[in-house]
């Protein structure tokens, strides 16, 4: 089982400098931006160049992003060539500092989290309540505005906020209270969302239920505040790193399993512990063992398992009649939220100290540190087979 | 793919006689029963002692019972020694001939169907709404009342009516319509409200939807007539005989495709076919690859594939952003049916001539000729790695 761990990069030493000053809109501008080469060596701090926006294409003044295990996922797993050079990063928040042609939901000086997944508003998925699996995916590559020496530099999941300024496509843009502090609120860009959405739309999590979430990373223990926002009565946090579990307090969590402290199987632990099984189980690793073990661990007869973690690397794998004796297995991305819609509600949630964010942040960092950000979220983050 | 067929075996030449006449209630009966002595071998039609019913169980006299693949599923694919000797058979209906003490909601002359899966009506998963999953399963081996020539001879599944007499807990009985067709609606014990109960209760098809079914045997064209009663407007007919096709139009079916037409996974041709995939889609084979394809065909983002087909030999196996953008994988027994409470509702729906089983039955044989019919279903069924 491997843990996530997410902390925060800042890519400016003066978060609340004024946007734009001295930057000519509908120009190139010359920035820093942490470029990945290629797969599996350490990102370079270069100068690039950010075309200005094209037609419904907003650019964005980067203030504040954190670092996601995908990111690290992309770069050190996948290890899909065809996927570099890029600007990785996808957990950020800016300003805008000029838009493009046909844009008009957004202006100079707006709040804004950018999102890896679309909402364009006129799709059949856009249109359904069912799916936040917008098929506008518009930044996609090859479509991008980085340069550097020369060479065109791919965007990443159409943010690539490890930039000083990125251009997005406005159906992939949030704007936010103009009073949100972007170094907090950057988190809602992935993993709180993520996890959060997970328990509360995609489980559907039900008052006084038991839970379990399978590991303490940031996704995990948003998925931990998600059950609790849900009514959850129990709600174990599964790690095999126990320093996790004062931190998970905090966000709801009431028991705790190390896999290490046993020799059976953590599905009959946990099977032991709440009599059935668990009613709904959420994986936070991306670990194939540990989305079957967290089927597995959900109550036969109407148990849910939603997968969170991310990883597509191997199959999944489970005995037809985990599934056929009535359990659901399922998944979804960025917790099932359409951005645009959502994420400028859940900054007012968090506005409103309903959620929490600031709790999430380890590390400040200046983009500078981006390799030493990795290096800490590598050793952080335990694989095992 | 292996496609299932269902047919009816009267175990009686005469149906309509009347019940209990020369039997002495609370005497052991001696009659006739199709025992399977040991796996993979032919039944043997034999002469058993029924002992009398106990505390709080019902011996009824079976009138008709279908055979069903999971019958033959235990008897040449399970392969397990210690599930023999026994007597086979699950769906069956018959007349209460006598009932044990502790017994009030029953009584000798009811029109009765036995349930493989038991509502006690009292456990936490019987008061769920969430579950037909009762913890209750009363009639498991070791409990019989069977034995042939000296030996104990094992119940199968709760219910064994390939025997002209059963002994059956009381939480895994249905009373029905007195009225009601035996050798008809037998065949609501369990095929029939396998797929049509999956797709009503279990994958909630919903009204205009496209769906898929995998598999034209009685449960799928079961499943067919479930979506079509949800109001499916599209309902694509799989099977690799094309034979199936005419009969499956009967019971809703309106598109067809036979794998063996098409070069391409099936999950392209039907991707393909509906743009980008069908709403829900219903595996009635009973094998590992076809349902993996089935849930490969969904809609990503809010697609829901639903196992009914029985097999636990191996492993189902899916890549992780098949649910993690956004399907659904889940699967029911008995199509989610509370037997003792649905049964009986779905025999009043039969009587109203809002729901189709006569068109089901392929053929009528005798108890003797049961080997026959386990020979006219394995010609039937065809098995592809």
């Amino acid at each position: 089982m491997s843990v996530w761990v997410q902390f925060l990069c800042r890519t400016l030493e003066s978060i609340h400098q004024q946007c734009c000053g001295g930057v000519a809109a509908h120009k190139v501008i010359k920035c820093k931006a942490a470029v990945a080469w290629e797969p599996n060596k350490p990102l370079v701090i270069e100068e690039i160049e950010v075309a200005p926006p094209e037609a419904n294409e907003i650019r964005i003044k980067i203030v504040a992003t954190a670092l996601c295990h995908t990111d690290l996922y992309h770069l050190l797993e996948s290890m899909q060539p065809q996927g570099f050079p890029t600007v990785l990063g996808h957990e950020g928040a800016g300003i805008v500092e000029s838009v493009g042609p046909g844009v008009s939901e957004y202006q100079q000086g707006d709040k804004v989290i950018p999102l890896f997944i679309s909402q364009c508003r006129q799709c059949h998925f856009c249109k359904s309540p069912r799916s936040n699996q917008s098929r506008h995916d518009a930044m996609a590559p090859p479509t991008s505005r980085f340069t550097c020496k020369g060479k065109e530099l791919l965007q990443f999941v159409g943010t690539s906020t490890f930039s000083e300024y990125t251009v997005v496509n406005e159906m992939a843009v949030a704007k936010i209270d103009p009073m949100a502090p972007l170094d907090k609120v950057c988190l809602l860009g992935c993993g709180i969302c993520t996890g959060y959405g997970a328990a509360v739309n995609t489980a559907k999590v039900e008052p006084g239920s038991t839970c379990a979430v399978f590991g303490l990373g940031a996704v995990g223990m948003a998925a931990v505040m998600g059950c609790k926002a849900a009514g959850a009565k129990r709600i174990i946090g599964i790690d095999i790193n126990p320093e996790k579990f004062e931190k998970a307090k905090v966000f709801g969590a009431t028991d705790f399993v190390n896999p290490k402290d046993h020799d059976k199987p953590i599905s009959q632990v946990l099977i032991e512990m709440t009599k059935w099984g668990v009613d709904f189980s959420l994986e936070c690793v991306g670990n194939v063992s540990v989305m079957r073990s967290a089927l597995e661990s959900c109550v036969q007869g109407y148990g849910v398992s939603v997968i969170v973690g991310w990883t597509d690397l191997r199959d999944i794998a489970i005995r037809p009649n985990q599934l056929i004796s009535g359990r659901t297995w399922k998944g979804s991305t960025f917790g099932g939220f359409k951005g645009r819609d959502a994420v400028p509600q859940m900054v007012k949630v968090y506005m409103d100290k309903k959620l929490m964010l600031d709790e999430f942040i380890t590390h400040h960092m200046t983009l500078d540190q981006i390799n030493d950000a990795i290096e800490l979220m590598k050793q952080m983050t335990l694989f095992l087979a």
